[in-house]
């Protein structure tokens, strides 16, 4: 039997947390700490991710690291400091990194002779060694990732989203070919970025390049993952990057061909960081709380005793012991010193997919409950079939999680034939228009009502490999993150 | 049939690689090097740890996850920046670290306010937030580990050994009592590090508390695993701490009791690091490299075709998909346009447990060459039971290099009556002697020879929780890195 959701709660759980309609970001902050995912560092922009938000990084980190290493590349682990100055060999790249640098000036109780900087990415020290390690047409592709903090530095912080230090892969590489290194590119965004975001996480994401204004520092092209968020705004999640021979010139990067000719090689270097944490928050998140999908929850079910009693605790036990058995990750909830209302609403707050309640008047008939988070729906369910059916259930969060989300990107994403559309249109989700009607000069336009282009692709959503004065490109509008 | 091990290649390899006994300090860079474990970083005593290096510590670290996890500790991750002023609170700390502090003064493109120092470790900034997360009985034990990197500047380093910066776990506690803390100060010893290193790691140790001398700034009580390198040096492989409530006082983390009344916690902190690879380097390495204990291989078995010949790739191939079905980490080596000696060398020199030959020659016969990198030996052995041949060598290997490590540590493990006699043992390996004959005055004569009390156990090897100037207490002696 299915009811209606639990409305008696409602009150108490909306209550606590603000409204999203209310304010998103004032919501935003309460999820996080609340649920317990992170909080403010003592140095400014700085955080804590705390165990509930760590194990979700851990098991986002698993499921990357499985498709970087199935992608061929290598984890290596590369210095923190950086010498002022390996950053200034690449023109483009340093002017866009130097405001954001913390420097080491003294170490070891002296003044250093030359300052170092804490890296804000590790293009320049790991090039330095690519320069090295490279020589011949045998030792390409060169395919390298690493898992990593870097620090820069944050006038507006926002935790997870936007933090002085955080944690993420980067992955570098360098190739014979200029279209060997931007398959590399595409193949990281693909079987990498775009799996895992959607495999995984359940959030879908708009695929394609930034426009020469938005692409990183020293980058030839930009390819990016675009999600939507709950209040419409995008949040760049992912980008794989281009570098052409911008690197392998400035440091030296060269190898010998089969004709033994002396070439430049051709580079990508692609990164994702704790800030996907932030947009499972803010692509799922609910008025009651965090939703998180199956495959990335610290705890998929949770078994709540409502009371303690010997045949609630043994049946409660029983289940906890079978659904591990069958490889799922359950948790029993016995602190039934601490309200059962309350616990509801704390796991709810966290997210759990499912939640099975285990009470002495549902025992009584051989049932208990089985609520899943995403639409707090309850179901009694025969308690010898409560596995099963929680098991059931998981499959059930992760494909209304999806479509949820799938159904909020394509509701809010609008065609327009204009920048004066678009200004209207990307105020409360994605304004897609001709590449050819905005131009540098729309850019500016967007700019001062800060909205931007989050990226350049065909007109049916795939991505655009050619000039960007060429064929049907479409722009994809909105606000960011 | 088992023959003697290649003579052949013998000059080749000892003739590329200092021998140990020659030069051991040598050797080991040479070892860190050729193998590509680990490379200078540009920035002083910083290190770049290379693919095979960063493999072997992606191994251990999931084996002391997997342990900590079950010892019941969360990841969670804290910040590298720390407020300056947070290491003055705990006075033996401060003093500890300030000389190898790294500071940050710019920040953004300004002069920060206040410094931030660069972690050297987190007990500052960890109990800070266990002063808000920790207020009734209930919240305890609080079980935190963290996975980061951390920084002391240093003016002899040594890669993997002793670096500015390095990888390690920090595991960080709060207990209702000093029993209670004691308790998981020795689990985490005995359950995750001696488990790791010497089940795992096949490294055996020495375990037993620090002198007040070498204990930790800030620590009541320092565990320790002392593992014997290859020259017969010590290496401090982990350590676990106890730390009365010397910073819970410092920090103000208290509790109330189930009377109400308010309490300090009782603290703990243990890590181990990156170091641990290099101890692996110098307690199994011969005069050819490296030797892995297979767990912590990035390849296992390798399999290596002789020559580049239809049949030759159809065995090689076949093998390597076989060792793969049965769970073994193989690879396959076709590189036939490098010589058959010269891969031959390299893959012993990166400690690869496990070689598989298959040439023509063989072949013909039905037969390959199975080759265990312990002892260089070589048999052949029918194509057929290649796999399972290999499987059982990897067995022979870990038990080979277990067996040969302990006889090292026993043999060179000596009892002596006095510091006299200590400084002479202890300069070829370990001495032990009462404690109650070494005293403050004997470690600064011991300190003087560059020996020093590794730890202090009771006689018969087993750890000490009683006061130190009580019972059998036995002091063991020796030089280390």
């Amino acid at each position: 039997m299915t009811s209606a959701p639990d409305a008696e709660r409602a009150p108490r759980a909306t209550g606590a947390l603000t409204a999203r309609a209310t304010d998103f970001p004032r919501w935003y902050q309460e999820v996080v700490a609340r649920a317990e995912l992170a909080d403010s560092g003592p140095v400014r922009g700085t955080m804590v991710i705390r165990p509930w938000g760590y194990a979700i990084w851990e098991r986002l980190q698993s499921a990357l690291d499985a498709r970087i290493k199935e992608a061929g590349a290598d984890n290596a682990y590369f210095p923190l400091f950086i010498p002022e100055s390996f950053l200034r060999l690449e023109a483009e790249h340093v002017e866009g990194f130097s405001p954001e640098l913390a420097v080491v000036t003294h170490a070891g109780g002296k003044q250093l002779e030359e300052p170092v900087v804490v890296r804000p990415t590790s293009e320049t020290v790991i090039n330095s060694y690519f320069a090295k390690w490279v020589q011949s047409y045998r030792d390409l592709p060169l395919l390298i990732n690493q898992w990593a903090n870097v620090v820069r530095w944050e006038l507006r912080p926002r935790l997870l989203l936007r933090t002085t230090e955080f944690l993420w892969q980067e992955g570098h590489t360098a190739h014979g070919t200029e279209a060997d290194a931007r398959a590399y590119a595409l193949r990281i965004l693909r079987d990498v970025y775009l799996s895992t975001m959607e495999g995984v996480a359940k959030v879908p994401v708009v695929t394609g390049h930034k426009t020469a204004r938005e692409r990183f520092a020293g980058a030839t092209r930009t390819w990016t993952c675009e999600g939507m968020m709950g209040d419409g705004k995008a949040l760049q999640m992912g980008t794989s990057h281009e570098l052409g021979q911008n690197f392998a010139r400035a440091f030296g990067i060269q190898f010998s061909d089969e004709q033994g000719a002396r070439q430049f090689v051709w580079q990508t270097s692609w990164g994702v960081s704790t800030r996907l944490i932030g947009a499972i928050v803010m692509a799922h998140g609910d008025d009651y709380g965090l939703r998180l999908p199956p495959a990335l929850a610290p705890v998929e079910v949770v078994v709540v005793m409502v009371r303690e009693e010997p045949e609630v605790r043994l049946a409660a036990e029983a289940l906890v012991g079978e659904l591990g058995a069958a490889g799922r990750r359950a948790r029993l909830d016995d602190r039934t010193d601490t309200g059962f209302g309350r616990r509801a609403v704390d796991w709810e707050l966290k997210g759990v997919p499912v939640r099975v309640e285990v009470g002495p008047r549902d025992l009584a008939r051989g049932e208990v409950t089985v609520v899943t988070r995403h639409d707090r729906a309850k179901a009694t369910v025969p308690v010898t079939g409560a596995a099963a059916a929680a098991t059931d259930a998981l499959a059930t969060v992760a494909g209304a999680l999806w479509a949820e989300a799938e159904a909020a990107l394509r509701t809010r994403t609008v065609e327009v034939a204009d920048v004066d559309e678009a200004l209207e249109a990307g105020a409360a989700g994605f304004a897609r228009l001709p590449w050819s009607a905005v131009g540098p000069a729309g850019e500016d336009r967007l700019g001062a009502e800060a909205l931007s282009v989050r990226c350049l692709q065909r007109a049916d959503g795939t991505l655009a490999v050619g000039p960007d004065d060429e064929g049907d490109l479409v722009a994809v509008v909105g606000r960011s993150y």
